[in-house]
């Protein structure tokens, strides 16, 4: 099998991945386009469900809690990984191109052993489990030196890009900072050079003062639509004290944390019928981690628009929606 | 109904368009997860066959062809504008926000009198009269001076964002330039700066010499899958002459471009069983069309794949496929 690389496209200094382990033939695209759907294993079959042994790779992480004798959260390497940790993340030159060796960690987050579940319908003590394992491989997988970012998301449904059914996330480490978060950083740095103040912490305070964009509340997180929402119902959950790097969140905000996430996703999961979605969690790269203009948070897309030409060509988003109305929806208790 | 407008996201500078004659209610997304059927008219319904008088407005093009009477390409306002030209695009500040009423140009070019064509199965001279269309609505579009950009795309296919079936493409004319295309004009200002040289030539004078990602060639234009294309398949059609402004297009050419934008996208459509797709027309902004260092092309993107969590964090693609292999398959005489 040919090994993973990163390449960046000379005209706009991005980087893409090429990740042949996910490789089909040309002509297995043909069907691609018919056949999308979700496989959705019964748990007798499913490769997540802990009394089946198709993943047969030992656990990178096992948590568990006091009633149960078996794990509750599980973290494996993903089966058709994105990027190798076997790789070297030198800089290779091919002409006028710039290739590198697709080092890196991809790993899976199976997130409870129960194949029904979803984290709308979890306890928040399995949410806070997921967390902490989130927590755990987080500090891990920054601790290799070669790792410039770890990305957590979860991607939930067929329109999200999930492909079983079995609650999961993932984690993907890279030796690279992609120019789309250098970009923001230069914009959060820009911001605090003007105003001698983080822009997150800004928005917070301000949407907290406006109320008309917030869903709900705790003591130390906030969950609002954004006032430039890319996508219908898309939500920010950010931390009231400011944190660059969700590796320093604190036992009281994960249970916290925990209570918002669910809290959120309950009210998507109920008020719009289950919606695909992905949530990512966005934190600082390496060295940026005590950075006084950058604030972690967890943005949650649901997938209910197509983004068209329009959008791949001028990187602006339509949004049908108006975000002071989407928040307005959500926050009412029905 | 409420005006469109324009919401500057303060964290990233990117701007997102609210198009509420676009809108649902929302409890009609709850739907939209699982109905997103694109609206398929017998030619007796559809409203851009053109014995139907579904579309009472005005055209403001029509092509003819010296065989009809009838019109051979039709230009006529989106029913459903993203923007509106009767705004005034004027800076608003709302607290820390800023907003631009959504002043801006949302067009519909019907392709065809026929109603089951598309490119791929158009004839030649058929699509030189939409390139045309194009040319004419472009320079037209750019003599409006509140005009900044103009985008010219086409969304094939319900995956692509298609919502009718009948052969057309799309014009949005906008007040702003999105930071994306700033960005891609820093970057190839940058290399101008360090080479001399437009980047757009260097890579296309690259892969002419290199010939493993070219799919056909004529005179005036070259079809590519790129180094670093994004998703599978992706091909860029480019001006062998440097040009940084599509309304430079000469009359030759129109022909030539016609020519290879068949042949690419019959290729698609043979090969990959008419697959969706969106194609842009990527052409420098007001002020730039006599840029050394910008060069127009047309970017092809079939929806072949679903980018999840880790690219709407990273801003990164992860591509399941090879670009020279995907350029090989494409080239194949068969």
């Amino acid at each position: 099998m040919q090994s993973s690389q990163i390449r960046l496209n000379k005209a706009t200094g991005e980087w893409v991945i090429y990740a042949p382990s996910r490789r089909k033939r040309p002509q297995d695209f043909q069907q691609a386009c018919q056949e999308k759907s979700l496989v959705d294993h019964s748990q007798d079959t499913c490769p997540f469900c802990h009394q089946n042994n198709a993943h047969p790779e030992p656990s990178i992480l096992e948590m568990f809690n006091s009633e149960s004798t078996n794990w509750q959260t599980r973290v494996v390497s993903n089966k058709f990984p994105a990027l190798n940790f076997y790789e070297n993340p030198k800089r290779i030159l091919e002409g006028i191109y710039m290739t590198i060796p697709g080092y890196g960690h991809h790993e899976v987050v199976i997130e409870s052993p129960d194949h029904q579940l979803t984290i709308a319908t979890m306890s928040v003590w399995e949410i806070e489990i997921i967390i902490e394992t989130y927590r755990q491989r987080y500090l891990k997988l920054m601790a290799d030196p070669k790792i410039m970012m770890v990305i957590i998301f979860r991607n939930h449904g067929q329109g999200a890009g999930a492909s079983l059914r079995h609650p999961h996330s993932q984690i993907i480490a890279t030796s690279i900072v992609p120019s789309h978060r250098r970009i923001q950083e230069a914009e959060a740095q820009r911001y605090f050079d003007h105003w001698a103040e983080c822009v997150y912490c800004h928005i917070l305070n301000f949407e907290i003062e406006e109320q008309k964009r917030i869903i709900v509340e705790n003591d130390l997180f906030v969950a609002f639509v954004p006032f430039a929402a890319e996508v219908p119902f898309e939500i920010w959950i950010i931390p009231r004290h400011h944190q660059a790097d969700f590796g320093s969140i604190t036992p009281e905000e994960k249970t916290a944390f925990a209570m918002i996430l669910k809290d959120v996703l309950s009210r998507l999961y109920n008020k719009l019928n289950n919606p695909d979605y992905n949530y990512v969690i966005n934190t600082a790269a390496r060295y940026k981690a005590e950075e006084p203009q950058l604030h972690w948070y967890c943005q949650i897309r649901p997938r209910l628009t197509t983004p068209a030409g329009f959008e791949l060509g001028s990187g602006m988003s339509i949004n049908p929606s108006i975000p002071e109305a989407d928040a307005a929806f959500l926050r009412m208790n029905n």
